[in-house]
């Protein structure tokens, strides 16, 4: 095996700074919890540092993201104020191998949207009400661990279907909510060569990163997201010469042989 | 049934009056020898109208849009030049439920690679080579009417993996070339309510769009992609009010009920 | 546009003779309702009739089989009943391109088993609780004509999660329990040439199939599972000749030409 | 990390034992090379068994297969001599958890066949063509290792689509011959608990598996076939006690409360 991996967790440190009730449950921020966390989880599997929107570059320079496998995006409140040159360099690196565990409102970042396409929006209804949440892929690496068919949170906000993303690769987590919706809770992508996840949990106003059960999705989730898999081929390659003969005696207009 | 399929061709219109040997086979541009093609294969099903790049808004208005059921892309020289507020535009009507079926060179689009996330590019190589398109889901729409496992062109620009494309929906060609390369020829993939085909034969310098075979798959694919289902939910929705009892006492903070 | 789709409705109709309850809901079977809710959904679209355990084969022998397009199945309490031979020449035919809808209690009938692979099972609870069937792929043809995210039935059975079956190509329904489960109720796979529909609502001791929304997906089911695409190629083919010439001089052990 | 993952090759050993350019080949057996292969290529990470057909039991008790967490399946010419009572043995371990890795001819054993559910058939030729395997997913990490776009075989026997398989929860691999056929030679499902792999090159008549990047494939095949997730759960369960609520009265015949 290689080096641990290299995991990066980046939070826009909003409402931890703003509400004195997200303070109380995370008062130095949701991504000190998560990095406390994932050292449990993961130990030595795992080097680790945070990022925050308000660090030059919002922390996530091109060495930043070149030395990093595995990026964790919590954001809320400012998706507005990440600079899209860091997104498309953000979004070029997951391209090029660096796995994405988006969280939670992170449906909503302008990263998670440029990967997937689509506009990622859902119901939402903030009631503290109880989240029951099925495995329905038990074969999954991310659920690693779990004995029973489920697990529960007992006051999260509630995200509803219709969810608006591309058909998820994998889903091995649908929610029920005591209100009466269900969410796709729990989806993988594969965009170029990055392993991206979704995972729902995570309201600010809740103690979700507290929760062991969200913990070891998290956990999981980093390890299946790291880089995997062989070479990334994402730019066009004009390949003059065939690998194999070519009986045609079609003429050709060079002047085509351009790159793209 | 409703009235007829609204069908838009879209092309940039270039090559065909800028290069001789294009001009010769496409002497009204590749516009309107598809439109011709679709005329005969859909008849009464469709109705048809062309718009391209020379065009005030490329001839893709707002209203243009909102009377396209189905649209054909075909672009290749000048992705760069097509504004990116129009493809904005297209890219909503497609979560809207506008069926998009994007040709050959069109991988590069602007409009496809935004709904994709992914770079889209391949190997290529100008050769004139055989192309051989295996049938891998025969049970596919868009390959009705076929008799054979394959179909076949004789000279073609080859396109070869890996295709740096999210993980299609549905596979219904895979092509073999000549010259040692394959490549995933006929996909589909959903982005909010619109269906989404990509079909690779169709370089400008052969005659494909004057092949049956080739006729078949996209008149196929723009039947399979007009808009079918249910409503589209692609914005935020604040479900203040619960569809089934809840028995929390939990606080919520109501600060946080704003709109997405 | 070729003749009528042939549709057969095959119940075992048992229930409906031998408890009072269900045959006060459906006094001439579950087939009757079902042929006439298919009979005014889909009018001169289909040619229908029905076929149950008691007959000769099931009354699916070759020759009704052989001009069937589409077959319902429901069966609850006597799926050991049905003869292996009826079952492998049902899972022929999906092969070959008919269509398969399964309802219900056919999550545990031989011909849905076989062609899954798995067990087919899940948690259950008869306690007659609402459930909301909530569309999670809009653009699917199956759910098409609803206008709302979702629709409701007052008293079902539920089913839970897991259910113990291959990854679906399409899920389009997620349905919520008042009880406290989820469930992918609307899912379609292909088996050879054949699609397959299984849609979960249908108890006996409930009147879900005079429900008109429960009607509407069955309708559709039918339509999207009719044949279509191209020829089936489901047997062995030695091609002794290649279709491109080959270089190799190597030796070939000409006995190994066996038929598979 | 638990103990080593635990491998079964098995074998059928007809060929080696009947035919002199086989047994030139492979001496020892197919399974010989392949278990030398894998212990060079996973060392401690596995414990290494081997199992053929004239075994008793064909080498698969009950205690062999609940101490296997990964199975290698190779057979070519007596598939049908192989026990249905076996077969139904490792499909329920497969369930369970157990991987499959199915090589080549093993498309057609009843093991394969009876997880798919369809005919799993195909075109072949055996005339020692060049056969170009490309990476089409390459995050996968069944692909990991590899450098470039492609790898090679000199001299294979062909199998060609239409590969009457059930659509694959991944394609990693689609193949390139020579004599004009493509392939999907590595695909992956998913079966109960279990995970599935198909990988195509391995004729017996070819040194296919003396190759460095055959075995690097089959090596991570095996790595990621091992059971992971959750616990699963393929028997009917009745949960009289819903987890939550309900409000309804409505009359429940508890006559039909019986165990699936």
């Amino acid at each position: 095996m290689p080096g641990p991996l290299r995991l990066t967790i980046w939070n826009e440190f909003i409402h931890e700074r703003t509400n004195a009730a997200v303070e109380k449950i995370y008062p130095q921020g949701i991504h000190a919890v998560l990095a406390t966390a994932m050292r449990q989880q993961l130990g030595d599997q795992i080097e680790l540092r945070t990022a925050t929107l308000d660090e030059p570059e919002h922390g996530l320079s091109a060495e930043v993201l070149a030395t990093t496998d595995v990026l964790i995006w919590w954001g809320h409140a400012a998706h507005e104020r990440v600079e899209d040159a860091v997104v498309e360099r953000v979004r070029q690196r997951v391209l090029e191998g660096m796995g994405l565990v988006a969280l939670h409102s992170a449906h909503n970042s302008k990263i998670f949207r440029t990967l997937m396409g689509t506009s990622c929006m859902l119901r939402w209804r903030e009631a503290a009400e109880r989240e029951r949440l099925w495995i329905v892929d038990p074969s999954h690496p991310i659920v690693a661990g779990f004995r029973e068919e489920y697990f529960e949170l007992p006051h999260t906000e509630m995200y509803g279907e219709f969810f608006d993303i591309p058909r998820p690769d994998d889903i091995f987590l649908n929610s029920w909510f005591e209100g009466g919706e269900v969410f796709r809770s729990g989806c993988t992508w594969r965009r170029g060569k990055g392993k991206i996840v979704y995972f729902r949990p995570g309201h600010e106003t809740f103690p979700i990163y507290h929760d062991a059960n969200v913990q070891r999705v998290i956990a999981n989730s980093i390890v299946w997201a790291a880089p995997t898999g062989s070479s990334y081929y994402g730019q066009g390659r004009n390949i003059a010469e065939p690998l194999s003969p070519i009986e045609s005696e079609h003429a050709v207009d060079e002047s085509l042989h351009r790159a793209k």
